[in-house]
């Protein structure tokens, strides 16, 4: 029989795959479909992997792919929520610290406390970690906004001065990339798939 | 402008995100539909970082992480194959590294042959780390047949020696995660779910 500690870590590696089935509003590069959480966790993992040259310290590489592959497990019971609505992002957080509670709660204690830990320094964004992290959380949605012709952007009447407004914490957590991700949103514009 | 590196790695950060349109033969959980290279990479990149403790050796974690994170990348050019058709997984070798050749060479030059070189030891089973990794990419599979009442083994007429052979490996990498996966098999077969 396997020990009481293994069916819990077991029971979170069966709670997790409903994050499969959350849906946001990003839209894939083929634009077959928009995204769910998973992939772009896994997306947004390997960005960090890939451009930890980047974050403007040294960082705790490892942690940050802790952070990645977890930050978005409350949406399971939370939901996701369009980044440019800033209403529903104030409710949102208290929908997420009862999720972080219920489904850091199917661990053990210690690796309840250590992940739950992960989550809370990822959305305290006062780390280098979590603000490297939180970079690429924002960098991976504009990147697919900014190669599907302002998709995602044009559906919801998305203005520039959002944009900008929205991602300008890319440029605390990994300042080429913003300067990269500004250039490309100045293209979005010339080019009319970005409102002025 | 963003210098010639950066944008080798944007142009691989884009050029991976056709990996979430890869289907595999696991159903999700809920059984909405099969589950893709992308959600299945971070689910088992989830469960290596929690399942640590079940490697027989201390192993280097955030490599056995970036094992994880692209070890399907291949499939974007290779497609995937059942990993009970023996015939299709012999022809599909050589497809495989053709599309690492591909894939990992749109990344400036030093990550090309560092990251080919996690895949290329992925892909030999050698090492703890290759071994430890290789059991959660077969026991998640496994875990999602026995949780959704054998679904894609009844599909494809599988036997229970055929799940038995094809996933012995586990024992090598995570022992106990093989003891457990095998009462679970026999609660499969006994449930009537899995095929003597």
């Amino acid at each position: 029989m396997p020990s009481e500690r293994l069916r819990q870590q077991i029971a979170f590696v069966r709670e997790v795959d409903a994050l499969k089935s959350i849906s946001r509003q990003t839209w894939l590069l083929n634009q077959h479909r928009k995204e769910n959480d998973a992939e772009h966790s896994w997306h947004i993992t390997v960005m960090a992997l890939l451009l930890q040259e980047y974050a403007p310290t040294e960082i705790d590489v490892p942690r940050v792919l802790h952070m990645m592959l977890i930050h978005d497990l409350v949406e399971i019971d939370a939901g996701d929520v369009l980044v440019y609505d800033e209403a529903a992002r104030a409710a949102q957080h208290e929908r997420e610290r009862a999720a972080a509670e219920r489904i850091f709660g199917i661990l053990p204690a210690d690796q309840a406390a250590s992940w739950r830990a992960v989550w809370d320094e990822f959305e305290a964004r006062e780390t280098p970690e979590a603000r490297y992290a939180r970079a690429l959380d924002r960098l991976q949605p504009l990147l697919h906004n900014l190669f599907t012709e302002g998709r995602a952007w044009r559906e919801h009447g998305i203005r520039h001065e959002q944009v900008i407004a929205t991602n300008a914490g890319i440029g605390e957590g990994a300042p080429e990339l913003w300067d990269l991700a500004r250039a490309l949103i100045d293209q979005a514009v010339a080019a009319g798939h970005l409102a002025e």
